[in-house]
């Protein structure tokens, strides 16, 4: 961030009065302009026992397996954000149900948060940001082939609760880079 | 959003090339920039039995009551934002418990996540953005003078689980605007 998106100027990095941590500060027009942690959502679809995953067809990661997945947008809640995911990404119309983790990926700035999900009718396509769309035992899921940690930590937890007959939520910190 | 942060020039509102929702997007150097909901982490601690509430001395809602509770930073888990929330607003240590509540408060384009704390010992005092900090017993909580919807429903929330003896979460979704 170079230039003040209100007023076109060159922003400076300082501590702002009253403030603990730098910002980009605009010293023409005043604005401030805090970055905050993005929220990428996204739901586990499981239809007749098994898992919805989306091969990604876009970088990063491209040609790994993930579950459906992305930025929320403004104006949806969480859960609205998971089924609008799934219906890119995988062309699937899914029943968003209850919490299952919440991973904190300090290293890219993000929060990801992922529901259980049912896919009542197993219909599903790869959507344009993936090379292919397919259900998957839990005996047959490509874990040396998942595309991110939080994808990873997502689909055990996921498994372990359902073989609990528990639908419990899960927190964890992710700081590594690849 | 008016001009570019990476090159200083005038953005032009619209939809880029396989994208569904209007965007930022600066014709001189490629870069869209997307607006996404922020996260507002807090928590509802608690001494004895007694709820620690802060009096606001910012807009908006100044003079009126809620609980720790400000815009996450990048580098830290939605459980250190709570404490650090409670530490700077309410110059507390808690012990952040169980995920309480989430509110997706559309119109601020703004996601809540509160939680239970603990505060181990009674020692508070109002920080720079609260003109008084106080416990209250369950019955004497000020409601009509209460900042927020989602303190509101977080208050509630939390009295409820704790009459039932449950650590539940919920969620809602608030759209008016006051």
């Amino acid at each position: 961030m170079k230039f003040c998106s209100n007023c076109g100027a060159t922003l400076t990095r300082r501590i702002p009065e009253g403030d603990q941590l730098p910002r980009d500060v605009c010293d023409t027009c005043g604005t401030i302009h805090y970055r905050n942690p993005k929220l990428v959502v996204g739901c586990v679809p499981e239809h007749a026992g098994q898992i919805l995953l989306c091969r990604r067809a876009i970088e990063p990661r491209r040609g790994y397996w993930t579950v459906p997945a992305g930025f929320m947008e403004n104006g949806e809640t969480l859960q609205q954000a998971a089924a609008r995911e799934t219906r890119e990404e995988a062309l699937a119309e899914v029943e968003i149900g209850s919490l299952l983790a919440v991973v904190h990926v300090l290293h890219a700035e993000q929060v990801h948060v992922f529901f259980r999900a049912a896919l009542p009718v197993a219909r599903y396509a790869a959507g344009t940001e993936s090379l292919e769309v397919a259900l998957f035992d839990a005996a047959s899921i490509p874990w040396d082939d998942i595309a991110f940690p939080s994808t990873d930590f997502t689909l055990r937890r996921y498994l372990e609760d359902r073989a609990a007959g528990s639908e419990s939520h899960h927190f964890t910190t992710i700081e590594r880079r690849r």
